[in-house]
């Protein structure tokens, strides 16, 4: 016999209960950005490399699926790549296009090609699997979906107060206790310029990133390392020590960085959001939290990030504002706004907690036994029946022995399971058998549909 | 400004409008799919080229999209191959892996991957797109969906007639007039042998499969020009020229064919499943046809196809039995019959014959005028209580001029557009303006909810 075959290292199949699982993740979150007025786009799994490349960083580009051109592909490639083994380069040449990496980019690129036919603002919404070249391990994978809702060309923080209503309606529903966290890439900014390092910016952020993790201490050893002056570390102090309730938070930041007009306006729209927000009223508990940075390099206003509370798994979602999606693409001055649901990791999380609603889970509602040719011509009768009143039914395909076909039921876990033999045919009566408890009714063939609705 | 970003040759986005229509399609076969208890799978876009290799001819293999390996990709490749211009044998180095080309060759490495999770027979579906690296022209993408669901494990004809009222099903659901050609692979082999060149039975099929387009008279010039003795093209014409019903047909094959022992066998095969399908009633016309030679280089059995009635368009459906799924992947004795529903054709056929429901394509139900934040603050109240009942509700974002505002509305396509300005904020009121014949109504704010359930 061949060799197994199998997926590609990263990659998985997912199995009919796997499925269902991942459906009643994507249905929840589906619904509710339909609910707050985003609509779907898709775009294809392949982009130009041109578009992607650059838009990631070097370590980015560098973990992009690179699809081999058609045809005759060493034409015009210069051999002395070749010879140089100049990887990177001849990559260039022999691939035009790239597995898209996420879904920003691609978004970025559908905004301008159509930008003549888009009624701004747009809110988009956006499932689809991206691919990352990246060493497989525990929990990341080579494909993967990302569940992204963005707004474009508008500035208004209210397109944040509803993303985070959308935040807690999606973990609500989903019955994952969370944290969210607030924060403001301006308040960061202000920081930076109180303390006198308004170049350090992304130092400072990527070392107080670390604070839940390795302490205030430890974190001002890095600091000190990547060349903060003892001065500004002290000066940094107090605003890391900041504590209380959110608006306490957002009255001691608002103190400490007066000084600060960049921080100032942060703290503004801090609040603007964080009051907004609260005023609609949210199951999740909402932080705020000036050591959340994530997403610096290009968030410029709100950032925000989900954390599940009953799981050591932390990050399940989270987005931000930014500035000028567009750019890259040369069309200036469109901000937009957004966030991204992790469906691994709530697949993750839902699990861990055996979250997953029996309901959301069920299969085929009646499997009909088999007896042979004529007992099978009237099951599929009134299976017709069932499935024209909305009631998944199915008939086993063969006359097989009894256990054989109880043990299908039982495999696909379908609850029902109706007999119609010899006896049951002559008298008009169908034999339902609860696969749960294993008890029996008999009921009258014409009465199979309201047993069922 | 750089130049304007564009999706790869042959591919697409789609946006929101045309979301909402292949959401129906899908939405409708999906739900089809489950009455009749098939269970989704999903595979991942990739697979190793050793899965995908030699399974589609060797004009397949070209039109796969192959991905470049990642890191020193040239490491151990012989140079000689590169000198040589040998594009072939070096794709096979250069790449590890390629984009899937169909659904059923991944099906069947799942089924021989899974095989022992697996309880047989198994009735899968799958809903997910293909790439082909195929010349785009008008209707042909290189990426695009399949829709398609398989049973395994099962030789049951009673399988064929639940597929049978699948496709009446999901073409009835969609309001389209379908004819559903049926065949089957034993009666061609059977026609074969009985006009004595049983060795030309791919030659005979492809030829006769073109009576609709060029005529008999053309056919038999091409069964000359391969090779079919005169005799043979003289005998065979009877057939070709059965016509009458369904079961007319049947009664004139079942003679033609008693001297061909497989040719009898499938006659029954194409009796039973005719039989069975009409006995259980189906909305579609159900044909016996001899020419249909769909996929003959994999089906074993049962051949169906479905045609669009009301358009040029063609088949828009088809399906068969292959005894042996999995011999590919060293699992032998695995038969399998399945369906495949093409949904840009459909869509196509949809678009062409207006026949996508209002219902399905409607977005927000009720957008509110932003007035400036007192008005909003209270229109986001009044919007969250709509939302907690399903109702899909959204603001627009910024407090722009009115003119603006019912401009985007108009754009999404909301059905209303609500006001709450100073005057109904003071009155606990919302004017609620009907976008369709521009009515307006004033209602308290209390009954909102009331109003759009």
């Amino acid at each position: 016999m061949a060799q197994k075959p199998s997926t590609p290292k990263g990659t998985r199949d997912f199995t009919p209960i796997e499925m269902a699982r991942r459906n009643y993740i994507f249905d929840t979150i589906r619904e509710v950005f339909r609910l707050f007025g985003y609509r779907q786009i898709e775009t294809p799994a392949m982009e130009n490399l041109s578009t992607l490349m650059g838009k990631y960083g070097e370590e980015g580009d560098k973990l992009l699926f690179k699809i081999l051109n058609s045809g005759d592909y060493l034409k015009g490639v210069d051999r002395e790549l070749i010879e140089n083994n100049d990887t990177t380069r001849l990559a260039a040449k022999l691939c035009d296009r790239g597995l898209r990496y996420d879904l920003t980019v691609p978004f970025a690129r559908f905004v301008v090609q159509h930008r003549d036919e888009l009624q701004l603002p747009f809110k988009r919404f956006q499932i689809q699997p991206v691919w990352r070249a990246d060493r497989p391990q525990k929990g990341r994978y080579r494909e993967f979906y990302q569940c992204d809702a963005d707004v474009v060309g508008s500035n208004s923080l209210i397109n944040e107060i509803e993303l985070l209503q959308m935040e807690d309606l999606v973990f609500s529903r989903l019955g994952i206790n969370v944290a969210i966290k607030l924060n403001n890439r301006k308040v960061l900014a202000g920081i930076a310029e109180l303390i006198g390092e308004p170049d350090k910016l992304i130092d400072i952020t990527v070392a107080i990133d670390k604070i839940d993790k390795i302490g205030i201490e430890k974190v001002n050893e890095e600091l000190s390392d990547r060349g903060l002056s003892q001065q500004a570390i002290t000066a940094l102090r107090p605003i890391l020590e900041i504590d209380g309730t959110g608006t306490e938070r957002l009255n001691k930041l608002a103190t400490l960085l007066a000084p600060s007009e960049v921080g100032t306006k942060g703290v503004e729209e801090l609040r603007t959001v964080f009051e907004g927000t609260l005023a609609l009223g949210l199951k999740a508990q909402l932080d705020i939290d000036v050591s959340l940075a994530r997403g610096l390099n290009y968030y410029t206003g709100t950032i925000i990030e989900v954390k599940a509370l009953d799981t050591e798994i932390g990050s399940i979602s989270g987005g931000g504002r930014y500035d000028n999606l567009t750019g890259v693409f040369g069309l200036d001055g469109i901000s937009g706004v957004g966030i991204s649901f992790g469906a691994d990791r709530i697949y993750d999380v839902l699990n861990a907690l055996n979250l997953f609603p029996e309901e959301a889970l069920k299969t085929t509602q009646v499997l009909f036994a088999n007896f042979g040719q004529a007992e099978a011509d009237a099951s599929l009768k009134l299976i017709k029946q069932l499935r024209v009143n909305g009631i998944s039914a199915e008939i086993y395909p063969d006359a097989s022995k009894m256990k054989k076909q109880i043990g299908y039921a039982d495999a696909i876990g379908v609850p029902y399971f109706a007999i119609v033999g010899e006896s049951e045919l002559a008298e008009g009566m169908v034999t339902i058998k609860n696969m749960a408890d294993g008890t029996q009714t008999s009921i009258e063939a014409e009465k199979l549909v309201d047993f069922f609705s």
